[in-house]
């Protein structure tokens, strides 16, 4: 077992009908052969940089600390927004300075930021290929993030994600409707005391009366609210597209109201 | 040449825009870096456990015997429905007990099934993270199918596969439609004796008089059948969509009238 | 690091949710475990084989010279049009000989076109895995393109990406709508001495007056020209979908007006 290949993964919203992510992996692939290179996702919404940093929230930690995560959506390519890597206990980041990686910025296992020195000619059109990988090889071939440029303390983080938490009721928000329609929120387990602690579920004009285990807790065809695999509260619908189904989207507010204040 | 590094592929429902899949790599690369992951496909349509079926079925006997695959098409996920380790000539296979395994289930080099024991408190709603992918990390890592639990004997199985076969005619099934329209049946060749034995194939209201050698040998546009790439009987258009054009679906019978018969 | 473990990209009209493209990685990694094993894309449309040889053009540079592009956008398959192997420069290049290679076919660092000898009776409908994987498996298992077959001069290319250059005028055409509803023209920098050279961009009914750097030179939603990743001129919308909101389409012509034609 060779423990001394590095892992990148790629996220992106390049889709995968273009050459754009086999260029960067070439660039990757030509710098050290031995990598290896993971997709996280190229279906991230054209420019859709929130999309994109929920999903890099919730993967890179099942990976091992060492490995690289090379994120590109990024909507400013070419103007003076900051090419930055994130060092975190969980792993590295390398991207663009528009909040993409803002699940690890404004986490505590937070080590530094710096910013990626371009000095270069490049093109100002695909950064990924010609700042952003090459950013990547230089780490996987040793570098450091230091190396690659100065520290900052004013990385761009999204700040929306954060929930509103009373002792009656926790309002969150659904950040982010996956391929079964599922409506994750950013309410967290420990946000509202645990799912034996909920009175009830509101989003638009459905209620749900108790938090479930899992999908098969209702009937085909019912709503079921349950914590999902990332901890946090999620509505579905058994066998079913729960976005759709109930109109739900991206930012839709979910109310929880707890136990506690029953009077 | 390194010969021990594994070979994991990977079939789910899971699409590629969210993390699931990624997350279920990060798990196996973190049990053993140098495993080459290959993705077979994520776009089975949700919760299709058939559909999967048949495209693990086609493909597993390209790979190495050695091969783990793990497949994750599991409307059932989080009730008693069972996780098992198929072992077979052909390799080994982990995943939920629905069927989707029924080709090697059925296949005469199957050796043995295993229940897998869950024994710690896991997430209900993502078991292919937490289940099956570290049930595969073991194997990997050198365990063997009895180490992961008791052995079984009444794995599921999905039985609409076979095909009525006579003395004049074969009735079959279309098993699949694949991304050029193609649909392909459950008919074997040997199941009719090879295609010169053929009087006509009727399939809806169509009706073809040869089996053809391959799309060219009609004129564009024109239905054609053939013995496909897995050596099944197959319906195409040659340059267009059969199943658009001649409404055909999984399911559709296609019945095939042989020489022998003819009075 | 492990320099010898050879590098093999994959490009198709397969799509992803069937068996077809991991049949193939199955029959490579089953030749040779240690290969590298890189999508280009499954996406190329249907039988587009104009599309495919765009995107493997705009591709294989990024990749070290000793890799191997599979490539199988074949229309033809199961007729008599030629298998073939290009040695390039930059790469070598195993597939349907119907233009998909055009890109280094047409090129200066061309070596040489090998037609693979086709012995074994194999299936008429997946030359990709019965012809071109196991011809890619033998080169990287160290045989050289002259022993897959002999060589050959007259492979097929497609000529239509040749741009009409003249004094007051150079007229291209756009080769290819990415993702992002970028429209990419034909038309290299050097064919009309850079952007400072134009005077005006005409395609369709749309007028640019200037060449920018990149999108973010014009306001949201405003119609941009520039020279894209691939050195080649762009028309794109900023934030936006030019092909969609313009109607453009791969062939429309771009005709670009040059400053030395001002009288």
């Amino acid at each position: 077992m060779d423990d001394t290949r590095p892992i990148v993964t790629i996220l992106t919203d390049f889709g995968t009908q273009d050459s754009y992510v086999a260029e960067m992996k070439g660039v990757l692939l030509s710098a050290r052969r031995d990598v290896t290179l993971v997709d996280i996702t190229h279906a991230v919404p054209p420019q859709d940089v929130e999309h994109g940093a929920y999903v890099l929230g919730t993967t890179y930690a099942c990976y091992p600390s060492d490995t690289v995560h090379l994120g590109v959506v990024d909507p400013g390519v070419g103007t003076d927004r900051r090419a930055i890597v994130v060092d975190h206990d969980g792993g590295r980041f390398v991207g663009p300075d528009n909040g993409l990686f803002s699940a690890v910025l404004t986490d505590k296992g937070l080590r530094s930021v710096h910013e990626i020195q371009v000095t270069e000619v490049v093109s100002r059109t695909f950064h990924g290929r010609d700042v952003f990988a090459p950013s990547v090889a230089r780490l996987v071939l040793g570098e450091t993030p230091s190396e690659l440029g100065p520290e900052i303390s004013d990385a761009v983080t999204i700040d929306r994600w954060q929930p509103d938490i009373g002792d009656r009721e926790a309002v969150g928000r659904i950040v982010h409707i996956d391929r079964f329609g599922n409506a994750i929120t950013n309410l967290q387990e420990t946000d509202f005391g645990g799912r034996r602690s909920v009175r009830q579920l509101r989003v638009r004009d459905v209620r749900v009366d108790a938090i479930s285990e899992t999908y098969g807790d209702v009937e085909a065809g019912e709503v079921v609210a349950l914590i999902g695999s990332q901890g946090t509260l999620e509505v579905s619908v058994n066998g079913g597209d729960a976005a759709r189904t109930l109109g739900l989207a991206r930012g839709t507010t979910v109310t929880v109201s707890l136990e506690d204040a029953r009077s």
